[in-house]
């Protein structure tokens, strides 16, 4: 195993649930290790405290009369469960078929210390970088970064900068290089329902009282037709209609045909919004999804019970020119709307985000698909992404720069799911693109 | 405490739940000490596998030229969790506020053992019992007694008998007697909807595949309409409309007002089928009831999926004449008819027992009102009652003979729930009532 591999299995061996409070302890030690290894790879770094978990910067020397790029990446990951559908340990990395097997291996660890390690590289062979890089990395970003804005408006001069480069987006096919201009936005909620004050007998008390776990169903059946469409009021009054240029481009991105999403997914048919492919409804259109839902008893067996409560939490993923707290808005609405009789609703405001849009050929576009090109020897796919990095549009309003979406994530990757994966290939493509990627800038 | 008190104690520390594997061991050693304490207490008593939980069978010396009356129990439980909202612990009873607390103090063990110890007293008083009686106490109620008919059809010979007592249903009142005459019968499936072949990213495969979450919500709620009238065609086909006198004699019923089920449930607001009175909801209208949901991340935070699969747990309350087989055949054609696009639907049945009647004022019906008068000086009231007993009707099929449902339970008893409570009042009334049983039936 190469060095590089080695050093990236140390950082992924830290259980760094950033959701989870008792892996708080976890994400902290990691974030004190990426301080290490910073220093060791010639950068100047230092962990930030933060109300949650901590920030970490890495800046080589800055000098007058350069550019000044700033490379975002987060250190935490999503937790693990269903463990027993893990082929490997998700904190013991392995190498299989030539990918690396580890929760964060594509999500976001592999990614951003493909950078890391590629700016190491270039001081190591050159003394210094063409530009004035600073490094910027989070623990909290797959809790919604609820710290980070806070974090950039304090520290808005260490951080000022001409552009920002992520790579925490996906690949359209091994191999083919890829450049996001767009990202889903996103709002989240949980609902819970409230019926009687203990759980009942289904059979002593059914009919006469309201069920929380039939009520939790029904507000969640009101969101959407038959089709997948949402029904909540106005939910689609500031979508931005898909451009022609990007239907034909997209039709043409290798990967993403519905045929594709359904081997990837695995799903039992095709289902989605009319007049729609798979690619449009998951990067330009927006969802109403439950990611979690709960009432009553879940073991082994039968128990004839009406619950006290039942619950759900739903995300949804919002397109330009949507804004997530006019979705919310809306969205209580349709929930006050639909409130079943005979029981009471608390909906819990989640993090949100807006949706990302820039102009892919505006100057720092044209130099990352320069590099892109170095890099995998061929000419980049143009994309959106239909998942949400909330930050990149903080970025753009406190730090006045656009981000650049450099992704290293493969459609197989599973992350957020069990086994999920990276592929060595990816992870060395990494470390040339940020050296690439470095040189054209300074241009 | 008094001695039966603390006899029951002993009884109410097994935590014999017999839904749950783990317990098993737990089961068998309740039933075990069942056999001891019938011995001790003059009857001949034996225990008797079955493929599953034990049953257990205690009888005095059967004469030629007396009546012979079967009493059923059950000493298996319902589960504890919730946990941490039982204020003392579940099996380690407690009296407070003249109430014996614990998992199965009312449900069905408080009960079940007042018979056998009103049983004893008797032989203790008198020599013997003035009928030929067998004790049939099994371990699977509360799994839906999958092996017990088979039992009764195996012993048909030793369980022969010309009338069944049970006390395992409600009493309208402390101190009120009451004699139920009907029970709802029950049908159980638990619908498993399957997605894609493993958790998925909301962000980014959202949109083009169906969520089994949102699927699993959608046929909960196809269920009812708005007012809680259940939506499967024909299911209201073989339902026997209420008679006149019943609904008179109800709305007299102490305890059971629409303001009484909501102090006793604690439910925000009324529900239900429009037309009826909570008593009438409950003991004469059938329902559909989820008692379980769940798919997706239910810990702390939030976590962006698309979860592979979701499940609901149904029960449906049946009341005469509805019949459990077509009734599930009906739902089973309910999903089909309502399945969600983009899902793979697995409805597996559960278990079910038909509903039950009997004609109050034939001759065992007027022993038992006597005999509940002796035991606690007051008229009884008839009604009946909304859990299933589908025993009940195993025994009037397999043994030919009618069950006379002499109820202890009160309202807030909290059986299924956390706090199950038995009041030492009705523990006491329970053994004089036995004795006045077998009296009274002897003649």
């Amino acid at each position: 195993m190469t060095s590089e591999l080695e050093q990236l299995f140390e950082f992924l061996r830290f259980p760094s649930i950033s959701t989870d409070s008792r892996h708080a302890g976890d994400v902290r030690a990691c974030a004190e290790w990426l301080v290490g290894k910073s220093t060791a790879l010639g950068l100047s770094a230092e962990l930030y405290e933060t109300p949650g978990h901590p920030v970490v910067i890495a800046k080589n020397k800055h000098q007058p009369g350069r550019r000044t790029v700033l490379i975002y990446g987060h250190y935490d990951v999503q937790p693990v469960d269903p463990l027993d559908l893990w082929t490997s340990r998700p904190f013991e990395p392995e190498i299989r078929d030539g990918k690396i097997w580890a929760r964060g291996a594509t999500d976001n660890k592999g990614q951003m210390f493909s950078h890391l390690l590629g700016a190491g590289k270039t001081i190591a062979e050159k003394g210094d970088l063409p530009v004035n890089l600073t490094f910027l990395f989070e623990g909290e970003e797959e809790i919604g970064s609820p710290n980070l804005a806070p974090f950039l408006k304090e520290h808005r001069e260490m951080l000022a900068c001409d552009v920002i480069a992520v790579s925490d987006t996906g690949m359209v096919a091994p191999g083919v290089p890829t450049m996001g201009y767009g990202l889903r936005g996103i709002s989240c909620c949980e609902v819970i329902v409230h019926g009687p004050n203990k759980d009942l007998h289904s059979g002593l008390f059914g009919g006469a009282v309201a069920n929380p776990a039939t009520a939790v169903a029904q507000l969640v059946a009101s969101l959407h037709d038959a089709e997948g469409k949402v029904l909540v009021e106005g939910f689609y009054d500031d979508v931005r209609p898909l451009e022609a240029w990007e239907r034909e481009m997209w039709a043409k991105v290798p990967g993403v045909s519905d045929a594709d999403f359904l081997e990837v997914t695995g799903s039992p048919a095709t289902f989605g919004e009319a007049g729609y492919s798979a690619a449009e409804q998951t990067w330009a259109r927006p969802t109403a999804e439950v990611n979690g839902i709960a009432g009553g008893y879940q073991g082994e067996g039968s128990k004839t019970v009406i619950p006290a409560s039942a619950m759900a939490k739903f995300s949804f993923r919002l397109v330009p020119d949507q804004d997530p707290a006019d979705i919310m808005k809306k969205v209580q609405a349709h929930f006050d709307k639909h409130r079943p009789a005979g029981v009471r609703i608390e909906v819990v405001p989640g993090h949100d985000g807006r949706p990302y849009h820039v102009d892919p050929q505006a100057e720092f576009g044209k130099a990352a698909q320069r590099a892109l090109k170095t890099a995998f020897g061929k000419e980049p796919m143009l994309i959106r992404e239909g998942g949400s990095i909330p930050i990149i549009q903080d970025l753009k309003d406190i730090l006045g720069a656009d981000t650049l979406l450099l992704g290293l994530a493969l459609a197989d990757a599973q992350i957020h799911s069990p086994n999920e994966n990276f592929p060595v290939e990816n992870f060395e493509s990494g470390i040339r693109l940020n050296q690439a990627l470095l040189e054209e800038l300074s241009k």
